[in-house]
């Protein structure tokens, strides 16, 4: 990606080092892993770990990073650009000493479709009742229970990017009614879509279930509470509105989900993100009856995927073409 | 329906009573229900049940029936049609008093979405590891492991009706590597095709998922045993292949999956149907750790969409159009 390409147009822009800033803990997330990914796509530029005692900062043109500590960017001086290994950038946003240089998201194919897997899943879970089925096996009952299909159950979609839009594709073409709200207007085929705060309340009262996959950004912080909830529509077979929040932990008011889950507002949730990450151990969340709880896993990045994105747009960049997926920090993402 | 259209065609053939016979339990099969649905859309026809008294057998020309005990449709010497109220028809095909009359299946846009819905959603739990997922919940572990996309995973379908057809086509769309298998030969588009026992070794040679939504015949009869299962692929990233059964409990060898949980030939398996139903409670099915079980509600019938389907056929089959869906004895479905 980086190698034949990059040398023919090396006149057009240094070939600047690529630093690695990975902290995470998971196998996934081992920095060595991410390097020898690196060095195979990028096998004719420097690719430096940030644990590496040589590292000079100065030298150092571009960042791939991942949950970088805050401030830790500061000290490259010299960064054309700073690529982030997920989809979500509130992170990198709120730290106020990122340098001034183009933050991109990761946008691939891969992401989406991995995205789009965790949400059809978890609605047709909820639809198809999976929790009572699992129970009723472990009680050994033989015991069907009604079965309404998929076309009598509104799924609503909070975010229309591209990860909402290509779930709702799926979730209509398994016969869901599909409908998704965006703070923009978008315009999605077969899809009714509605937006902005005007558009929120006959988005909420004609859902049965709500998928979130918005961005975390200060207008859509905690944006999941009761007020929203309340609102949901109460009349599907379902008995009670469903909650799947596959975007970020910060968009949900996590004492308004339990509460709203015991008192019936929500009858039940599948939560993959937190507010805080690894949730702890005495969180309530993970015995409660009616919430089906992933480890912030819905969308993994796919590290060989991420690494040909990565390495292909430096490249396109140093040949005087242009970032893709530049983060807009008025939009907040 | 069988309105004004059916008045206007009295000339053509005169407007016989149909007898729902309907053996069942659940609350989906309670016969009173059925009558009522069938009365809506059968307004100046009579509906009778087997349970009238004073049903006279040889009023009837049309029978509507669930699980009808072996020879209880010989008395109705001048039935027109038999009209099975689900997919399958091999019990009914095994009655060797059944009347010499068409016998009609049901195949309603309903019934076939309810099936893709079971199917897409069994695949995920499996390609997602949800039974992982549940037991670290319950452990209160947030412990993500290493998640494969669905392009890396084969899903291959035996049977390739209506309701495989529409099944391979959506987990397609969701990225899976989708081939079907059939009696004879099938073309679906984009879908790999293999038919025939000619077919079959390659065919099991590229799937890591198994789904069988195969009718019941002599010639399928415990197709679903040891020597298909140790002929699937075993180098995917689920470890080792899954089954998903959710066409008839006939077509699997229950001691041969068993077998094949505990020494790993097979990995997992979803079984929506089984040899007897109601599972027996000491069936070790129900506390297997490999097995998602559920009772036999792959694809419940919803009484609407069947009522109003016999009542439009009887309609126009009384009016000089042909029955759809007729089975074929000699093919065996």
């Amino acid at each position: 990606m980086c190698g034949e390409e990059g040398y023919r147009r090396v006149e057009l822009m240094s070939k600047g080092t690529l630093a690695l800033l990975i902290h995470g803990g998971t196998d996934n997330w081992s920095p060595e892993r991410w390097k020898a990914r690196f060095d195979d796509v990028c096998r004719d530029r420097p690719v430096r770990l940030l644990a590496d005692a040589s590292l000079d900062p100065a030298e150092v043109a571009y960042a791939a990073v991942w949950k970088p500590k805050p401030g830790e960017l500061a000290a490259f001086s010299k960064l054309r650009a700073i690529f982030n290994l997920g989809a979500g950038v509130d992170a990198l946003m709120a730290d106020r000493s990122l340098p001034n240089v183009p933050l991109v998201r990761v946008a691939v194919p891969d992401l989406t479709g991995r995205m789009t897997e965790y949400v059809v899943l978890h609605v047709l879970m909820h639809h198809r009742q999976e929790p009572y089925l699992r129970q009723s096996q472990r009680e050994k009952r033989w015991a069907p229970k009604f079965q309404w299909a998929a076309g009598a159950v509104s799924v609503g979609i909070m975010g229309l990017g591209t990860l909402g839009a290509d779930a709702a594709q799926v979730l209509q073409r398994i016969g869901f009614k599909v409908a998704g709200w965006s703070r923009s207007a978008r315009q999605l085929e077969g899809i009714e879509c509605f937006h902005g705060s005007a558009g929120l309340e006959a988005f909420l009262r004609r859902t049965d279930i709500l998928v979130c996959l918005l961005p975390l950004t200060d207008q859509t912080r905690g944006i999941l509470d009761r007020d929203v909830f309340t609102r949901l529509n109460r009349t599907s077979p379902l008995g009670a509105p469903v909650l799947i929040n596959a975007g970020r932990g910060g968009l949900q008011n996590e004492a308004d989900i339990l509460a709203c889950l015991d008192d019936g507002t929500l009858g039940s949730a599948s939560l993959d993100v937190f507010t805080q990450e690894p949730l702890p151990p005495d969180s309530p969340f993970w015995s409660h009856p009616k919430v089906v709880l992933t480890p912030h896993n819905a969308a993994d990045t796919d590290p060989d995927a991420i690494s040909r994105y990565v390495a292909d747009q430096i490249a396109r960049f140093e040949a005087g073409g242009a970032l893709e997926n530049v983060v807009n920090f008025t939009r907040g993402y």
